[in-house]
Formats: C-alpha cells, sequence, structure tokens
C-alpha cells in the first residue's frame, strides 16, 4: 500500500493532510543533543550510519510523523566531491572560498563512495522504519550548495556569489553544470537505498533577480526532475525554492517538480493559485509560532489548513525547526492536526 | 512646474523613468569618505545639518539624480524617542534589547525638538537643490524599526521579534502603535520642513507569515498614508515591504500607498500585475549588477525597463547600493536609462 505522504506527494489530497517538520531531528531534543555528543563532530554523526539512522528516527518514534527525512547536511555534497568542509561550534560551516582552480579539481568519481556511509543509513533507517511513515532523502539544490562554497561559508547577502554570477557566467556555468550533475547521481543513490521520495533544498533561491532564479534555479530543478523521472518515475521531488515569493508558480512550471514547499512568508491560498493541481504543497507553519505555541499557533495552524483543504498538502513548517524549541509543542500540533475536523 | 520624480510617483508614466538609488549617499563615494571622517561618528554625521545636507547633495552633483534622499537613518527615529543607539565600526547599529518596561518609558515629547538637526538639514537641501532633484524624507516601518529594537540590533532570522508578536501580542501591539504614531509625527515634519516625497522602509517585511504582515505591515502602512494623506494630499508616500514577495498585491490595496518599492527579488512584470495602476513601482536592478556592471548589467538594466514601459515607474536599485560599487558605474547606469530608447 503506498503511504499517505506519497500519496499526496503524487497529488493525491488526504485529510488530514500527513505531516513532517523541517529540522525535525535536532538540536530542540534531548536524545539527540545525547547522540551528538557521542558522535563527536557533526561531519562523523552524518557519516556513521548507526547514529545518522537513529538520529533520523528519533523524532518519527517520540512523534509519529508521516515523514522521516535523512539526518544529513547539503553540504556533505560538495564534501563528497572532495571540497573541504568542517563545522565550527556556533558558527556554522566552513569551507574554502572557491577559485577557478577549484572547480577543474571537483571530483565526481569520489562521490558514490564518499556516499556510501550516507546509503548505510538510508538501507538501516527503512529497514527500522518499516510501514510507520515514508523515508525522504534530500540535496541541496546547486545554486545553494554554490552559494556555501564561493562565499566561504553562511553569508547574509551572498555577494559574492552573485558577482560571480555576473562577473563570470562561464565558470559559474560550469561550476552549476557539475553540481546539478552531482545532485541527480547522489539523490540517484539514495532512491536506490530506500529513499521513497527526494526533496531539493534552495534555501537562498530568493537573493536572485528574476533571469538569474529562471537560470540557476528553476532550469537545474528542471533538470534534476527529468532525470530522475526517466529513472525513478514513482519517486516524487519535493522543490523548496525558499523566499521565491511571486515567482513560485514559474518555478513550479518550469521545474516540474511533484510538489513545491512554501515558505514562512507565503500565503498558502496565493501558493495554491500560483502552482495547479495536482502539484502538491508543502509547509509552511511559522516555526516561532511553535516555538511559542499556545493560541497563536493555534490559529496559525487552522488558517494553513483552511486554505489548501481540497489541496494535495503536506503540514510542514515554512523554515526548520529552532533549537529553542519545546518538544511537547511539537506534539501538541500533531494532535492538532490530526483532529483537525476541529480546528478548520 | 511639478517635478519629474513627483509626477511619476503620483501615478503619471514617464519616458524614459526618473531615477535614483537607495543608499546613493555612502560609502562607495570617496567625498562621502572624506566627509564621514571629518563628522566623526554615524549620529553626529547624521544630526549636523550642514554635513547632512552635503551627504546628501553628493551624489546628485556628481551624477545628476532626479532624487536626492534625506543622509539618516531609519534607527533615528527610536533615538529621538530617547531609546539608546549607537554605532559600532562595522557591526552596525547596537541598541539595548526592548523589555516591557522600556515602552512605557519611550517619550514621544521628545521627538520634534530631538528630529531639528534633521529637519534643518532638509531646510538646507531644498535650498541648495533648487529644481535640480527632488528631495525625499524617508522612515523606517514600524515593523522593522521594532525588529531593532527587539532584538537589541541586527539578526539573521528576528526570532525574539516574532516570538513576542506571538507571545505578548498586548505589548507587541502597544510597540507598534507608539512607533507608528512616532512615524507619522516624523514624516509630517520632514514634509513642512521640506521633503517633497516620503518613503517607508520596511526591510524586514519578508519573515512575517501572512496573518502577522497583514497586521504588523500593511495595516500600519495604511495608516500612515491616512494621515499623511488627510495633512498632505499632493505629498506622495512610497512603501517598500522587502522580500513581501507575492504579498505585495496585499500590501498595495491595504495601505494605498503611492509608490511600491520592488526588491531585487521581484519580477517587475508580475508586479505590475499585482499592483494595479496609477499606483507607481520603484526598482529594482540587482545592487550586484551595478557592482559587476558591464554587460550583465546593460540586459537587467533593459529587461526591467521594457517590462514597466507604459506604468509609472521610478527606476532604483533593488537593495540598497554596496559600498564596493565603483562610482563609474553608477554614472554608465544613468547614461544607460537616460538614452533608453536604445535599449529597452
Amino acid at each position: 500500500m503506498t503511504k499517505k505522504l506519497i500519496a499526496v506527494l503524487r497529488g493525491e489530497p488526504s485529510w488530514p493532510p500527513p505531516v513532517w517538520l523541517m529540522r525535525q531531528a535536532g538540536r530542540y531534543l534531548p536524545e539527540y543533543r545525547a547522540l551528538r555528543a557521542k558522535a563527536g563532530d557533526f561531519i562523523s554523526l552524518c557519516t556513521s550510519p548507526d547514529l545518522a539512522a537513529e538520529a533520523t528516527l528519533q523524532p518519527v518514534q517520540r512523534f509519529g510523523m508521516d515523514g522521516a527525512i535523512l539526518f544529513s547536511d547539503i553540504l556533505i555534497l560538495p564534501w563528497a566531491l572532495g571540497y573541504g568542509l568542517r563545522f565550527a561550534e556556533g558558527e556554522g560551516p566552513i569551507l574554502p572560498r572557491l577559485t577557478s582552480q577549484d572547480i577543474a579539481r571537483l571530483d565526481p568519481t569520489r562521490l558514490e563512495r564518499a556516499l556510501q556511509p550516507v546509503l548505510e543509513a538510508i538501507a538501516l533507517i527503512r529497514l527500522r522504519l518499516g510501514d510507520q511513515a515514508a523515508l525522504i532523502g534530500f540535496a541541496g539544490a546547486p545554486f545553494t550548495v554554490a552559494c556555501y562554497m564561493v562565499e566561504g561559508g553562511g553569508s547574509k547577502d551572498h555577494v559574492l556569489t552573485r558577482a560571480m554570477a555576473y562577473r563570470s557566467p562561464h565558470d559559474f556555468d560550469r561550476l552549476m553544470t557539475i553540481l546539478t550533475e552531482a545532485t541527480i547521481a547522489s539523490l540517484s543513490l539514495q532512491i536506490e537505498a530506500g529513499a521513497e521520495a527526494v526533496m531539493l533544498f534552495d534555501s537562498w533561491a530568493g537573493i536572485l533577480s528574476p533571469s538569474l532564479f529562471r537560470r540557476f534555479v528553476a532550469l537545474p530543478a528542471a533538470r534534476i526532475k527529468a532525470a530522475l523521472a526517466a529513472r525513478f518515475p514513482a519517486i516524487p521531488l519535493i522543490g523548496f525554492p525558499r523566499l521565491a515569493g511571486a515567482l513560485l508558480g514559474v518555478y513550479a512550471e518550469i521545474s516540474g517538480v511533484d510538489a513545491v514547499g512554501m515558505d514562512t512568508a507565503t500565503d498558502p491560498a496565493f501558493a495554491a493559485s500560483l502552482v495547479p493541481a495536482p502539484t502538491a504543497l508543502q509547509g509552511n507553519l511559522d516555526p516561532v509560532a511553535l516555538l511559542a505555541g499556545g493560541a497563536a499557533m493555534t490559529a496559525e495552524v487552522a488558517r494553513i489548513l483552511g486554505a489548501l483543504r481540497g489541496r494535495a498538502h503536506v503540514f510542514n513548517l515554512g523554515h526548520g525547526i529552532l533549537p529553542e524549541t519545546p518538544p511537547a509543542h511539537v506534539a501538541e500540533l500533531l494532535q492538532l492536526i490530526r483532529r483537525a475536523d476541529g480546528v478548520a
């Protein structure tokens, strides 16, 4: 039998909607913090099959979400291509600032071997998960991964990346092509290992002008979707072009993804008008409303459920769960959604 | 005779469009850096009428924009209400983190006196500017100013501010009311001193969920527009809800502003469909395209001009000019726009 999350991602509405939460495996959970302490550094946690599997399963065991998202990181992809990566405590990821020479050194032949522990984690999760929830694999979208590589880490405005796109379009296109092909390879391997749906996180899609958005966000997503559809027609792809705003419709049309993630700022009713059915929509409770809990959260949940009733909708947050979130609020949220007839 | 910029802001199309640039007075200009060194700290520069006037006029004298925007800062408003403010070199503004008690201590009776040097700067600018360009006054929108106060400075995700809005709606509403009234007072004083148009900068509008966006972005803008329209019906108000995305239409409709600013990520043609004429549109060249210059900039300029031809459009950037921008690129941009028949 098709799992509920997968059916909805393929375009069949379901009520109440299936639910999972971005960053549901993470620091707000005491059992995650214990696991993290045991693993040592973050990359070791991502590349220890047993520990990554345990982190993935923790929230599903505690709260019973419909989806389990692989515990990993979008920067595992450049790391697997041989690009330096480390995580400094409290500072986020640190990478070399990309040079033109670095692009030539990226090595796709390393990818499958480097991803082996991640693929083993996926196999373990599928075994342990059974029919309880669907397993979601993922990758950073090429533009967002390029941002981290060009800036050498996080950035407020990604000026270096956009300047490279305007000034050195040849280099930037070469980088985007390598990352797009590596993303197709990584997601294909994840599906073969057991992922039942895959998601593309394009966290920085919203900083681009409309012409660059088409070229570096929507078109790479289209290439990835086409390549996966040819090999794995039954596996849905969720695209999440964060802060795409009014370009959500353009993204859905060009990319052909099966489901579109909505960020916190997106009006679900408007998104539903921009993105025609049967494309599914995913989102978009404000993580701060989940942090706050209580009446404010209840009202926001009711608003989102009401706006999307009748559409193929996967309930989720509009951005990752905040580390300060009380786990009790997550339990409350799942209850709210599952007795949704009372609120919407 | 009505200045071209003002006529367009009131809804009359003009070709080629009038142009000014956000942060056109600033660090990319050597003459500004010399002035800044002379003034000492940043608040002294904003509150020395002669120096603030000179900073305002520098780019207009060098490049001949159609608009001169008052050299000031959105945080001069809370400062004028008695709220602590300092600028640390390279770190941006530092303020106390707002407490409930602080709200009661904000003192609107200080406002007019504290703003006196700013109003004197406006009078000086008008005298020196003559018919060359129109003078634009401005304020931070209440939500964005509240963000800086609650967070104690800049922030990546403004979790404290949004958590306050969800958890302590009474306190947050009180803060928003005080800031909205102070904004009306400040903009009214600026208009009386000589500002020919005014602009509301809501830099963080895009982080809110749609329901909070209506309440804390669109409705305060509507109150400000209504109050100004009653006293100064001929003075246009530009609203800039940055990253509002698909909510731009909602903002235009609820607020009733005369012109809507488009950020870099906004598709001008789509914005034109969301925001009906005669409301003017302002924007939105990517500041990174201006930094890069050359063919990439020319193509982006042509795209924007072409998309908005026939609409009341004020050419501008989608975000503030970057400090690394070569002044020669600004001169080139103004030439491109003014011989626009060649590019669009």
